[in-house]
């Protein structure tokens, strides 16, 4: 399948077809509950901590606070962090502690994807159908996600990182446009470029450069589900092909808005996450770290992305480290 | 300072005296941000990424439920995570989504300290003094921690961690009693036992097995702020003199509960987080790690511990892998 | 049906046999969304506005703060309020607004329903029914109630009030004990010995006592959730054939627990709720007002009981004022 | 002092002689938590239950929802509400409970000003100065406001309310132009208009019809914290002199915006909350008791709005009912 072959008036039809071809239910058994994470074996980590030669250490998250992407939708809004002590009644002293002792704490409340984040197995379904083929009606409720929560992949997404940075690659200064579908094509383009081969249980990072674009002034403005350059719905192939365990962009929803059909909504991710167990992450902040393998030329590292291990989460923030 | 020569009856004293021999202020400049992190270089992380030998991985974070160990003390819950779409309502094609696709989100409200998590370097206060010096009521304000949120820690965390399972090479069945105070006696002792030296940068993770008790069945009860083993007062000087980066407990508070003055309250955290800078942790899992450590005799590891970027937090979430 | 024709073996019979007799489906149409408020007409408000005698005005609602009842049960807490800004930084000029202004503000978490509240009609369904017989699937949904939620109840719980103080009437020293069931009986005694009588669009308190032994010193203890003195199950028909507006107790949950069935869960909730359309008020503060009735030996009154109105909540907050 | 009497560059010397003149610090005794609350008497409640004539009542509250008025400014979201059981898993009994029955539960965050809302006691300073005299330092902490507090005001907001449609006695087609200062003439020309007198204790709602032009289409836009109509400084004399219980607008910010000083935020609340201790109301929803006061000409009636008994709150949501 390519960009040229999608009929864009029948998204259901070409998402029942990449789903069927790229199916990865039942491989890792029927209990299965950490979907391509299974590809990232100890080996894999060996050679991936052997990529650590400088020890420099790069967070690839956004900040978590008030003044981010999120406009509301579906109830989607930014982090509220408030504090419950501060500093400036441990001065005054009227906290009722001993000894001069001071305190502050905080709280915060927040959409579990608000800003860098994992999207848990249980965040999309096909046709009612959650990860592994079960019914998205028992696994995914009120209660949580009672099967596949992402506190199953607390311990292993840490592997071998590989950054695409298509928008230094194929775009201009660095970046996609909004729209700008990236194919199979762009990714193999990308990946000579770098010097870098992308295989089995790497972790993808995918810059796009539009991130780059909200921080040098243009402030959020449609960033959370407006127009974005993304991965083309023609990369099922190679997402199920490479083995990867996991794809990161720096984008709110990893494939291209508007996407390759007509009416759809976001038909890749009804592909990857239900029927590949592909873990996917958005949001991510991959500049820092992308100007610095543009000036050392290596593109791989040690990622160490943990999800903060909610229980029943279908999504999860996360504090990606990349060490080099 | 020995434990013998504590003046139970004067904590304010032996929290001046200690603060005076063992402060940090000013060594890494006045507008420093991080504290004893920045004990942690490149090289000291390219030596932990040498330890990775099995490419085994382990989480040391407790789950974020409901179902945790928060009482409510000074507003302190255990999280709340609710769904904004489910499964089940995707099964039922309620959502108002095309072509079969069904998705699921949620939320979570939760103290940042609620559960395995960094005390930032705002958390605590010496006689309204915040870390290196400064004005506890102008850096921590309703607004957060406005000078050293836990947001300039977001990168550096990863470098050496050390197990010292104190439960198992001092306790009885792997386990300290509540009020036991771990003494740099113990310490020593217990890094000898285990073949391991502590040094400059490392990130040391405690096992009192407190936190075993509450899993074997006894429930949380009052882990939350209750009795525990932890860190005697006199250790100050250990953690100051052996220069590590940060320190971890499975315990709630970190220090020994009761601590050893009359009417004091956490007294070894108003001397290590203003004064030393020292990045402290609490509520880690360490059990499974402790496990693993004991079986092939090595506790040593690279440990990447990212905190959650919450701009202007005072603590902070984390979930620690530890690389083996 | 009385007390003694109860088979404790087969809630599920009797529930639906109450159903059946007492169902209020199609009463006000197909499309209502009132329930029983719907008694409640302008003339019920102005004979209810013409037993203002004194103009004194009590507050029936408990505080909504983090010292409560809730003790996490299927996640209800108690509220966390915390402040974005305050009188501390105000004073210390360190806001940012002009002029010496100054400024507090102030956020919250809270179940609706972790203290004084109204359980809306899609609070409680029987065998996948919800009021007026829909389909609780399609009414009660992740988004919230899309049929009756609260809002719907704005403006109209205004009307006559009357307090039955069954614990000064029937109990000892003013209160029932836990497990006591108030039957048609005993409503009826206190009743006659207030000299009310109880009548259609009626807004009832029915008085117990169970929150006086929380204040007297005892603590919440058990009140979210435990033993309790409530409403008999047989009161059913009662609560139809005097066409009250609503009902509200000073317990955490309007009928006795244990209730009067073996392995039962809220049964009478499963009648009154889905069938009747009845308004259930739960956790009122009814101390004070019947304080004053037992003074004056007035038990009818003005109540104003406007539910918060969150769109969609299937329960509500309310601060009722009763004016006598 | 006359609209032609301020001098705008100089907001700091309006306010402080209008504090000085109109200020009722200590009139209700030093211990005072009610502030001009305390102007409804018993007999004033008596004459406005005295109102109720066709027992209509009308909610004045907005809704509280996702879709609301609020854009983030100073941690200020509109509230979001989720459910932690729902109809959907009733229907499907995956919910574990016995014999049929079912339940939908809910929780919601929200900025205690997020929509229709009285202002506490402790939401403005002047100076440092909180209502009465107090030291805000002491007053509104992190622990909430711990004199005046919300909670004191459960019981008595009760009492004769009086519209004054200014919108539709002084503007065009029922609304007022966002920056319209409604001064102490528009208010004395609006009452003669309705046929009423404002007096001691009453609860003054004032439309400007701002929130008509939300409503008809408009959209929130800057409905939150923009241009707004409001009450001009130079009504500060007549809140006082009327001695007026409370007053609320259906505006975000109850003064007009941009006020009538350079580089002055809300100086009107500077003066009337700190120092007349007057209770202020924003956001309320006046349209459809305007339009019955329009159709049968009666512009008073007994109004009850309860705030919602928050411990320590600043401020407080309100279902304002009017019963006419």
């Amino acid at each position: 399948m390519t960009a040229g072959g999608i009929d864009r008036a029948d998204p259901e039809a070409a998402i029942a077809e990449a789903a069927r071809k790229y199916s990865n239910w039942g491989r890792w058994g029927e209990d299965d509950v950490r979907g391509t994470v299974n590809l990232i074996d100890g080996a894999a980590r060996v050679r991936a901590a052997a990529l650590v030669r400088r020890g420099a250490a790069f967070s690839l998250s956004m900040r978590f606070q008030n003044d981010g992407p999120q406009k509301g939708w579906r109830r989607r809004v930014n982090p509220v962090h408030t504090m419950t002590d501060t500093g400036t009644e441990a001065a005054l002293g009227t906290q009722g502690f001993p000894h001069g002792f001071g305190g502050a704490d905080d709280v915060i409340f927040m959409p579990l994807q608000c800003a860098t984040q994992w999207d848990g197995l249980g965040h999309i379904f096909d046709h009612g159908r959650a990860w592994n083929g079960r019914d998205a009606a028992r696994v995914v409720t009120s209660e949580g996600d009672r099967v596949t929560g992402i506190e199953h992949l607390a311990a292993p997404v840490t592997g071998r990182g590989v950054l695409l940075d298509v928008g230094r690659a194929v775009g201009e200064d660095g970046e996609l446009p909004d729209g700008f579908a990236v194919t199979e094509e762009h990714l193999a383009a990308t990946a000579d470029a770098h010097g870098v081969t992308v295989g089995r249980g790497d972790i993808v990072c995918v810059r796009t450069g539009q991130l780059a674009r909200v921080r040098r002034g243009e402030g959020w403005g449609d960033y959370a589900g407006g127009p974005a350059p993304g991965l083309s719905f023609t990369t099922a192939g190679w997402l199920h092909r490479t083995e990867i365990a996991a794809i990161a962009t720096d984008t709110w929803g990893f494939e291209v808005r508007p996407n390759e059909f007509d009416g759809a909504f976001q038909p890749l991710h009804q592909v990857v996450i239900p029927h590949l167990g592909l873990l996917v992450g958005e949001m991510w902040d991959l500049d820092e770290l992308a100007a610095d393998c543009a000036a050392d030329g290596v593109y791989e590292f040690l990622l160490t992305a943990a999800p903060l291990p909610v229980t029943g989460a279908v999504g999860a923030p996360v504090n990606p480290i990349a060490l080099k």
